[in-house]
């Protein structure tokens, strides 16, 4: 296995540190740069033994690196690639964890080099905490990493990325770029951006007080601030650089909430009673298909008979 | 303390089969009889040991009790307390776990003789599953049981039921009806309409494949699959029945949703991100009150550094 000898990591968030501490346990022996804006983060990041070395800016950290992963929101990764583009190594791939594939390609593409091979990736896996402390080795285990490769990439190249997110513990599939996107819209970004909203509306209710929402969030309101605790500037560029996806989404869910808002206003139990019906089957292919646990989970709390 | 001697159990499900677990776990001496319409059901709680003794029908299980715990869908509940009226041991405490509390009350009240204490209330926790074989004694641990007294309510026996939800574990709360119908469409009855119809949409659309839904759902979709595997029957009732209320909330949701959609339209980043932000303190509130705990939750693994 052709494993990268030196990688480099531009932002040292969640994502950045679980791809760290995934490596040391996976006895991958690659050196580890990075870098991130602050200085607080950089810190961090280095007493926590994420990286070998830590260094101020992007472009000395991708210095002499085979594997450079942009780890930056996505409204980011254009001003990173420019700044990168002349430090990078020749020969080196360049990557990132984007939840949006197509504008980074649009704002990234442009910047890299021709002997640079360049491969967007979207691993799809987090929790709702952020920074370099908040990062664990388990993080893509079992978790789907999806590959959308340029139609110019070198499959050679795309085999030697695919391998290294595997030896993480990811599941990696290659998909088209903008089916990519769409799917993100569908099982990720919309959820995010209506947990969003019904959380702003519990916040916003004037006849039901702060504390009645916070104390009895246990009958599925919980659920909901999980999702929307997640990072707002992360969040912010995916919204805005998934635009159509997400607006397409977005009225396939007004149009059902609203026939499902009229079966609740005219009494028609028949149609809420097969719509509620036909959900409870996807529950069951997700737990079939691994992706999460049969345990109830409203209680927070493990069944002790 | 003045214990209930004798409790029945109308309806054998995850409501149900928690209270007799808690109260077994709380060492209540009480007889527990129970029933449930089907017939499967009435064997596995015998089988389980849920109650002492199982019958037929709710008549005959109310007969000597001293609490009476109506532990069907809210749309049963009128035909059952007709039922049973007849059958009631004078001087003895009807309540519910109904969702909804107004349409309850409108159902079973006219039904209950005057020597019988008609208490409703709402025991806030419960899980994505149902029968007899799901309840598990921690349930109601720390999670809100309130309590909706008519203006007519004895305040000794309002006190009494209180205690027996303490012993289960519960925080009790006294609260007006219909203002509990707001708050529960609020924090319930809303977030569980939404996930059923965000599953509804990625359910249905068409260019995207049901195995990508499922094996990519851990990107956030997952937790709505789990909201939305919730017991149909019970889920169409709360909804017919707390009509006035889940229609409210839903018009300031498709408010704050398309405020927010045209944001992402607009590209109007500051929006985006200062709405974001607030969610995230409501988070902090949540689990600041102990409803949820710190640990990290989209992976569904427990990170181990």
């Amino acid at each position: 296995m052709n494993r990268y000898k030196h990688v480099a990591l531009i932002g040292l968030g969640l994502l950045a540190s679980s791809i760290s501490l995934a490596m040391r346990r996976a006895d991958m022996t690659a050196r580890i740069t990075g870098t991130a804006r602050s200085k607080a983060t950089r810190d961090t990041a280095l007493e926590l033994g994420l990286v070998d070395a830590v260094f101020d800016t992007a472009a000395e950290a991708v210095k002499g690196a085979d594997l450079v992963i942009l780890c930056v929101p996505v409204g980011a990764m254009g001003a990173v690639a420019a700044e990168i583009a002349p430090h990078l190594n020749p020969g080196c791939t360049l990557t990132d964890v984007g939840s949006v594939k197509r504008a980074v390609v649009a704002a990234v593409a442009q910047h890299v080099p021709e002997n640079i091979h360049f491969i967007p990736a979207h691993p799809m896996a987090g929790t709702e905490k952020s920074g370099p402390a908040a990062g664990f080795s388990s993080l893509f285990d079992n978790r789907w990493c999806l590959i959308t490769p340029l139609p110019e990439s070198d499959p050679a190249a795309v085999e030697r990325l695919a391998t290294f997110w595997t030896a993480l513990g990811a599941n990696v599939e290659e998909m088209e770029i903008d089916h990519h996107d769409l799917v993100a819209a569908v099982i990720s970004h919309t959820p995010h951006l209506i947990a969003y909203t019904m959380v702003g509306v519990a916040d916003g209710m004037n006849r039901v007080a702060k504390t009645e929402v916070v104390n009895y969030s246990a009958a599925g309101f919980r659920d909901f601030t999980r999702i929307a605790a997640s990072d707002p500037t992360m969040w912010r560029d995916v919204f805005l650089s998934n635009k159509d996806a997400t607006l397409e989404v977005l009225g396939r869910f007004t149009e059902e909430l609203l026939a499902l808002q009229r079966a609740i206003r005219l009494g028609d139990g028949d149609f809420l009673f097969d719509y509620f019906t036909r959900t409870r089957a996807i529950r069951r292919s997700i737990i079939d298909a691994g992706q999460d646990t049969e345990a109830p989970d409203f209680g927070r709390i493990k069944p002790e008979k």
